[in-house]
């Protein structure tokens, strides 16, 4: 396991770019907090629609587009640090508008849109004018298999009809299109069979059936998971985005980035948490003389342990970054598998030690952790499950030493 | 550590009783369960009302409660053992009304109250004609030392004049009465220090400010936890519960059986759990010849693992009850104490594998499984948490071993 | 997860039984130990035999023997509280005449043994005359596998030939006779290929290549693991155990109370671990003003945690021996494979963690920690290694699952 | 907890050493290591002695000496992995002269000794031609507070007179002088307290009363962890080393390059324990059709839990030495307690999961694992015990949260 050459520094430009995002946080969005725990998402629109004006007016809206977009164009271990900066809070990417899918979703338009999809699709989505969602997992399959995707899409003349169920279409409720994966090549190898399309929400055969009650919540505009049905849904062949057969492959290329922005805004959640729990400790009064929960060891040892696996999970998701941006996320595989289960672990453990030392009030919407606690859960499932990305490493790194490799 | 006494056997009635109550809960009350977790509880009120006669009509009415209340008069590892069933489902125990905190109030005043009390206030209780609540947790002190109880009532002629901020007050939206846990000698012993009352909620002194959101549900009627002012609530001395100063002498009584009932409980949402992880791994394809998760290697270690947890967590609750039968919950401390927190975490453990095992469905509302990982959390803290069991329990047990007791 | 029927009572005498061994170790044979640590076993033989003459005129001689053979009679959770007795020395068993794999042997024999294998074989050996081994573990296969035995014995006229390379065969060095498992109809269906042998040590096909050096020590006599060739090895047809083909059933039989055994045992091993944790606890004064270790509240919940576990773990073995005894072995299956896992995972963690406590002392051999540290890590691979255990139990439950029998 | 610098980039000449190590061990070292699992060390000295001499023909004598001392003069980072990489064997760092304790003591030696203290103690140390050892822990008091510490040297006319009684005195046996520390002022501050001395092992108030016996080894000359007693011991006052009172400061100077030095040897061992658990697996067949348990989803699992366990603690002492090479240990300080405790961690579960894999063969001296499996336990406890570690940077965490500085 070699690790020779690695260099983290970022410029003082960066390092201020990063109090700036703070900063803005704690001022303008944190005062939000409360009402986003008890309103509806849509209620909250046009003030955070305020707030995303003055992110463009600082020049930090889009960290993670490339200039030519109107973003920053910044590296991924600097767009991790931003990604880190801004998880802090449950409303920063979206107002810096690097949400998940739209991030994804401009990410692959992108790179493999039409002139034509650009101008229409990827230019009002980049600038925060429409939203998107990307319709993969399937109501009746194993999303880790891609081999059992069952929704379809054949080609009749000039163009696709669409068939199929999906579900955790995360946005659904409010988007202005869809990316859907589809089967378009069913005896095609399990790589070639799947194909992208772009399908705007208004096409007759799209259905959006319910908000998904997740976690006692259905949400509603950009937080919400949609149900949604492609029935004999009918779209121009232009819409396919990529080439045919490609599906699978282009999904691919958004993954390494979107593994860094996720696992990094993991750790802004536990930067968050682990100062509330320390924050609680200090206060927390247990005896008559004055002695706070800081003065138990128990809690010294639970706060030295959280940090210790904080500082690592943080040097691992910025190591896998600087390896893409490096040498390509092809050799940072084996790294970006292994980040997934152990910071989105460790993140489990950092919201529920927090949760814990908060007592009654940690179970309540009063503080933040209960949320976190409910719907940070989802971490450890979304973007393939621990168990499969264990399995699928464990498995490589053993044939590589089958092969003599390591 | 000598154990060479111990008899769980139970008699066929009872093996009957445990039957009868599984089949009513999977026919009638199941069907209720996804209504349950879409629509405020105080709109189900009418639909439990009904059952709650069907469960008079066979009998089974108040499993806890002495015969002379109308209850089964059961053993506590008898009690225990329909706690498990009843724990299944989340309208379990409020349906046989034996739900948490009237039996506790029943239990105190039953033991402690007046005629009078027990006419007014224990009879309609034990019939399920009316709920209270049990207001204890103060908003701004640590509940897990009762020398920091700032709540006080001041004894002023025939009545006494209550002051204090509680929350945590399950179910007190819609209850006719509360007890009350208020320091009434400050200067006495920390055992001494405060008593309790009876306060009808209708008292203008007594002020509901809010169901506290928790895990993003405010509730309603039985399934809230309410904040609660008293602020100078005037109440006749004749409404003092048990002896002045006796206040934390009377919780201790009702610790013992309370736990008991929790753990079985805990037990019972075990099972339910483990049942549904098993039976979606049998039935999660994952490869297109039909390979389940159940053919993996890993999940069934996890089954194993958890198999073998509950069942110790089973034995050591049924063991820890049939101590407190036997010879007293006083000997039976330690036992009562170590099952708190193991068998909270035990709980724990399972939800969230069974929750994992799931994936994306897991986290909708669509199971019950969402609803338990979100709400049973609450387990490690209420009734004191984790840390404060495992605190003076050790303590405890290193003190024996000084004084060269074990 | 029924259990409505169970029953540990145990009688007076039995309880005065058990008070009788703990004495006779505490003044008998823990002032051994240290001699033990640091010379060859063989050394010691004198010394014991002495204690086993004790041992017999006491009438404690064989506590798992049917009364037929010089022992006790005893039930197995009898049995079992006598081999955690027991357990708490590392010479226990050995002294009482109930050491592996001589307990075993002798249970084979006898139920399977013709009268003259009786009259040659058990007599002695049940009366710690003579001494056994068991060889069946090979060098080469996994012996998680019955279908991977590559020994063999082939009959030639009124002989049996034997090939095989085994190891783990504890205590041959010193063995009068070794009981072996051979293939003898490799066609055969898995449980039907092998079969059991008797072979005397001093058969010129069999030898003892050497006693393996295990975590540093090759030990001698009964307490050594030996790695033996049986090369074209001819023994009298009247040397089959049993009948041919058996050779696994008969394996199965002695399972059962074996693990009881084990595990009671491993419980024994806990208990002192957990004594010497909390003695040492509050002895070890780490500030100047006299605080201790027990003052620390990260060890209060240490103890508290390992006492829960602990508890757990003996009511869990109690109960499967409980089982077996009333049920038999086949009904409590599931519990016989959990309790391996568990037990010796619980018994690691109190080891491990009363290793810590005691620091340097704790890595040395000046208490019994470090022995119990390095040699009763083979609690989780002998027997079955916990992956083995953990796999075909959370098969069968699965399997009974989609069975509907759950 | 900002990282927005840090360079680990290191030289091609560096890598190129780093190569040659590796191969030296492979083919020079590792045949010998057998031999030293069952004999005692001090016959294998004139072989060490001739490979010694191999290493400093090869310029790669003391990688942690500066060049002056005749040694490579490398930064932390490139020592770090210097020592991780001979840490894959157990003779690897004596064979090149960067063994515990000598190597701290050439250190303080190197900064606080006199020009004849250098002359006529560092420099045959630092060239391999004599040995020391560093008596601190003591019998009686713990060696977590240094407040406790008993033994005193006393100043008699132009000596000072030592008495105490140390133990864990590693490589005591066969050392030429031993650097002690004993209180010389008892009423100072504690961190004035003590002194550090010279003391030859042929002074006549100094005995090794016993090679201490270690996880049922007693060792000798460098492999042996000696307990002796100063008694009446004279030494001139000119072998006061460094500063009277100064004791523990110049203790605490080694601390910091010591730790990297030993959390890098462990992520040695635990590439070596990883390398053995992977090809185990990859070897190890269980069923008669090939399938080898590199095949087993649950052992997949584990290896990618330990793999990304490994990444991350290898970065995380990577970027404490970093630290120390860039800013100073000062300020590296919580990283450095952070990788003492989580990397013992992290190495105690590879190694035990390796031997787990491994089975009988795994208990047996015919790997390496039962070595690391006991003899590295103590690497939880020497150097700060996990619990001293985790208790003062918890406080250190909690006191800066509560000064606002974090």
């Amino acid at each position: 396991m070699p690790l020779f050459r690695m260099d983290f520094t970022i410029s003082e430009k960066m390092q201020m770019t990063l109090d700036l995002i703070r900063t803005f946080l704690a001022k303008e969005v944190d005062p939000l907090e409360q009402t986003f725990f008890r309103k509806p998402f849509r209620e909250l629109l046009p003030e955070l629609g305020l707030l995303r004006a003055k992110v463009k007016q600082m020049g930090l809206w889009g960290p993670q587009l490339p200039e030519e977009l109107g973003g920053m164009g910044l590296s991924l271990v600097e767009h991790g640090l931003v990604s880190e900066a801004l998880g802090r809070s449950p409303l920063g990417h979206y107002l810096f508008g690097c949400q998940a899918p739209d991030a994804g979703n401009i990410e692959i338009l992108h790179m493999f849109g039409t002139e034509e999809q650009k101008e229409r699709y990827l230019k009002p989505l980049a600038a925060g004018e429409i939203r998107s969602c990307f319709a993969m997992t399937e109501v009746n399959t194993a999303g880790s298999n891609p081999t059992l995707l069952e929704s379809t899409a054949v080609k009749d003349g000039d163009e696709y009809v669409l068939n199929g169920h999906k579900w955790y279409t995360t946005g659904a409720d409010g988007a202005s299109f869809s990316i859907a994966m589809m089967v378009t090549n069913p005896k095609a190898s399990p790589a070639l069979r799947a194909s992208m399309f772009i399908v705007p929400t208004d096409n007759p055969g799209f259905q959006l059936m319910r908000n998904i009650q997740i976690m006692g919540e259905s949400g509603s505009d950009y937080f919400s998971h949609g149900e949604v049905m492609f029935q004999s849904c009918r779209i121009p062949k232009e819409n396919l985005l990529g080439r045919e057969g490609h599906g699978f492959r282009i999904a691919q290329e958004r993954l390494g980035p979107g593994r860094i922005h996720h696992c990094m805004r993991w750790l802004g959640i536990c930067g968050r948490a682990f100062d509330m729990l320390c924050e609680r400790a200090n206060e927390r009064v247990i005896t008559l003389d004055g002695r706070t929960l800081a003065d138990n060891d128990a809690i010294q040892h639970k706060v030295a342990e959280l940090y210790a696996e904080i500082q690592q999970a943080r040097l691992s998701v910025l190591h896998a970054a600087w390896m893409i941006d490096n040498d390509g996320a092809t050799k940072a595989r084996d790294h970006i598998a292994a980040i997934k289960f152990s910071v989105a672990g460790t993140m489990q453990r950092v919201i529920d030690a927090a949760l814990q030392i908060h007592g009654g009030l940690g179970m309540s919407d009063d503080t933040i952790l209960a949320y976190l606690y409910r719907h940070e859960r989802g971490a450890r499932i979304y973007d393939g499950a621990d168990e499969v990305h264990k399995s699928s490493l464990g498995k490589r790194i053993l044939k590589d030493y089958a092969k003599g490799k390591r």
